[in-house]
Formats: C-alpha cells, structure tokens, sequence
C-alpha cells in the first residue's frame, strides 16, 4: 500500500495579480510571514516585481495553463488583487476552457465590476481552489480602527467623513463606486468607473471657494466597501500615492472603512501623512 | 374711506435669473403667453439678455434693493432660474437686511445646494412673494412622457436608463446631483459638484472599449430631479448644448423625468437630436 503524499502545513498561496502596488505589497507581507507564495501575472496588466516569485504570465482567459501552474506549484488557495482593465473580448487571449466560459464571463461583466469579480472567483472556486482575501492572507494590511499617525480631523472633517460614507454605501448599493469626497457638507465628487486617482484628480478643477487648496486644506476623501461586494476582492485601497493626490487636490484627510480596507506601505503612509499634515483614520463600520 | 388700489388681474412675474439659457428661455415662453415680467439680474452670474426687459443689475445679498425693484414693477410672484455660483462670502455684497440674513444663510449652504437654494425661497416667501416654479410659469418647458424626434432607445439603452435613475434617484435622496451616465450596466460617471457639462464630458476619458465613441455610440445620460428637491428650484434641464456634450462623449441619448426636468428650446432640441442621432426621452417618473 503506497503512503500518501507528504503535505506541507502550510500551502503556498498563489497570487493572482493585476496591477499596482496591492499585489505586490500583499506577496511581501505572506513572504514575510513565512508562507510561500506563486504568482500568476495577468498580461497586460501585472507589473515586473512579479519576476521575483515563481510566476507564469497569463491571461485571464488561459484557465488550463493557469489551473495547471498553480497545482504545480502545490497551491491549493489564491488571492486576486490588483488593478485589471475590464477585457477588451475581442484581444483577450483564451484556451479551451476558457473560451467556454466566455459567454457567462462576458454577461457578468455587464452587470458591473462586482458581478464580474464576483463570477471569476467562482470559476477558481469551481476548479477546486479555496479563494482568500487580502484580510485573511495578510492581516497586518487591514486598517484598523482609529488614526494614523499624528494629524486628527476636525469636528467638521468628522461631520464630512460622516456624509461621504453615507454617500459611499448608498452608492455601494448600487455597484457604483467605492469613494467620495465632501468638503463643508457638499459633495465634491463621487467614484464610478473613472477610478479613485480621476476623481480626486478633478476636485482641483472645482471653483475655489468650494473646496480647499494646499495651502488651506478643507474636505475629506472617504472609502468604503460596497455592502454587496464579495470582500475577497477588490477591498478598498490606500496608499502613499492617495495621500499624494489628495494633498494636491486641497483636502485635509482621509477616512477608510475599519476592517474594510487595506493600507500598503503602512509606514511609508503614517510617513507621507505626518509630513503632508494630512489625517489618516479608519472609522467603525456603520452599525 | 380710500377705493383700494386697482390691481391688474395677472402680475408681473419676477425672474431671479442666474447666467445660462434657461430663465431666458423662460422669460421669453412667459411673455409668448402674454404675461409681463421683470428681470433681478444677479451681478456675476445673469447674461445680457436681461436687458430687453424691466431689469434692476443686484447681488443676492441686496434684499432691500430687490424688494423695492420687484414692488415697483407691481410683482407678487417670483421665480428663481439660472446658474449661481456658490457665493463667496467674502466678496458678496449686502445691504442691511440681506447681511442680517447672512448667518442662516452660510448655515443653509453648508448643508447643500438644496438647502441653500430653499433657504433663498424662504426668505422671499417671508417678504410676502409667491415663489412659483418654471413648470407653473412656463409649462410649455416641461418634458413630457414619450420620445422627442425620431430616434429610439435600443432595448439595452432602456436597461441603461432604468439603472442610470436608480442610481441618480438614489443619490438625490443625498442631495449629491442630478445626473448619472450608464453604458451596458456600468456606471460610467455620476454627477456631484461639477455639474452634468463637466461629468459629461469626462466620459470621453474613459477606456473605449468601456463606453461609446460619436462613430459608434453606445450608453445613455439620466437626469431626475432630487426627490428631496422644491421642484419650485433647480429642476434638471436639457437644451441643444446637452446634446451636443452627449454626442461627443460617445453616448446614445438622454432620458429625463417625465413632469420633472425643463427643456430648453424644445424644437431646436428636437432638430439638434436627430441631425446628431441621438435618443430624447421622457420617462415616467418611479410609481
């Protein structure tokens, strides 16, 4: 009788990565814990810090190239982070398997970005894999309750911040977007497909009495979860170069759902917020 | 004992005109009907058409001064139209009852657009005037049920628009805007303090492959008033140059409420839609 297979206690995580910095941050805090990690970089869309971990560029559409990289790598769980362009269908690159996803692909897509990532991780999950967030994977990148570092908001930041996660979870209702920005109770902007980085880059662009400058900084960024989103994608992200752009675009701060959101380079940002008077806070999930 | 004064069986209408085409629009339907009318032209903000009618040049701040214009042109019922920018408190000038009414009135803008602007129609209200919507004075302006011209929504272009006024519908109840653009289920933009113009005009930004292009167009701009909004204020409104941005951005037409939005020259609109290709509807609005 043959002896079973040994197994590690501890599997490797595969990373399926987009975009940006959140995956690459993520792969360094599991590395860090102890835990091996492959990557699957998405073409087109994953950056080179990938070609430090095991790792096979592929594209979404490739299931059988990638289901068959992560069983040889002995990965039994995957994380998908990072930014990916929605797919242009008719450039995207399939194998068998995964041309016959294509058509459910293609309706989910056009229900909104929930839907559409919410439709992905299932096709891992039918495949065998057990999906993980970011919160689990790599705990030390959740924001927690409270601020960071030694900026504080105003009582009429704290009335903003108020505003815009009401705004932010009407709006996560409805797939819509994930951030807003109120200054002195008036709604800046709101995200919807442009992206967080397009949004606050426009408030710049709004007359001048209604919002703050980098010299007199006034309004709040907020980001929140949308109550329907699958929390193991796609959490809300802030990092150095958010707190870049909203010192450009006159505001005093920004607000992220405690336990809903993810910090990269925690601190490098407590850094960047000290040094651009900026406040950084997590505040309790709405009850 | 003294004959009471003769009065004229229909009064002057007093248009508060802010910059832009509608109160001129309005201005020339109500004297179409026959009705006279005097112009408050509010410095900064009114165009020069104003001067073709009865006119006093005053700032909002002047209540004295648009008091005893509007008595004078024998006026008991006021309308309030056009673009106001948010005032800057410090460069706006007041006369004694208009500075003892400053400090609610920054209270009111603080709150929002629709708190300021119901504020400012409490206070004529105080002073004896009816304030009376444009839907009232001129309802040849409003958008009726049915299409406009002679193109039609496609079957997904109606799926855009009932998601693009659930979405607008559920962001009025914020008082955050008006307007949202939805494009095969995404939400491709959303309208809060830089007006419908600008948001428009950012989804030419967008990925293409997200949205529509003017060779191939594709998605639809919503506008609804907000349900917490005195319709005697600021209901939506379309003219030829909201086609003119749409088609540019790619999109496939416009939907309004029924009863709920003002167009602006309509026969002009309807020529501008079909010579651009564009959809005009009006929708019922949500039971």
């Amino acid at each position: 009788m043959a002896r079973p297979v040994t197994r590690a206690t501890v599997t490797s995580l595969g990373i399926i990565a987009g975009g940006g910095d959140l995956p690459r941050a993520i792969a360094e805090s599991v590395r860090e814990s102890g835990r091996p990690i492959c990557v699957v970089a998405l073409l087109g869309s994953a950056d080179p810090w990938v070609e430090a971990y095991p790792h096979v560029w592929a594209s979404m559409g490739e299931v059988n190239k990638i289901n068959s990289f992560l069983r040889g790598e002995s990965c039994s769980e995957v994380l998908l982070a990072g930014n990916v362009a929605r797919p242009k269908w008719s450039e995207l690159k399939f194998d068998t398997r995964g041309a016959m996803r294509l058509p459910g692909t293609v309706a989910a897509a056009l229900k909104g970005d929930d839907a559409l990532l919410r439709h992905v991780v299932s096709f891992f999950e039918t495949d065998g894999f057990r999906v993980v967030g970011a919160a689990e994977a790599a705990p030390g990148m959740v924001a927690r309750e409270g601020t960071f570092g030694r900026h504080q908001p105003s009582p009429q930041d704290s009335a903003d911040i108020a505003r815009a996660f009401a705004i932010v979870r009407r709006l996560g209702e409805l797939d819509v977007g994930q951030a807003a920005a109120v200054c002195s109770g008036l709604t800046l902007a709101v995200e919807a497909a442009e992206g967080t980085d397009a949004m606050v880059a426009r408030i710049a662009a709004l007359p001048e009495h209604v919002r703050g400058t980098p010299a007199k900084r006034r309004g709040v960024l907020v980001k929140a979860p949308k109550p329907i989103q699958d929390r193991k994608t796609d959490l809300p992200v802030i990092g150095v170069q958010t707190l870049r752009n909203i010192a450009a675009a006159g505001l005093a701060g920004v607000a992220v759902e405690a336990g809903g959101a993810l910090i990269v380079d925690r601190k490098a940002v407590i850094a960047a917020a000290d040094e651009l008077g900026l406040f950084v806070i997590g505040s309790a999930p709405a009850p």
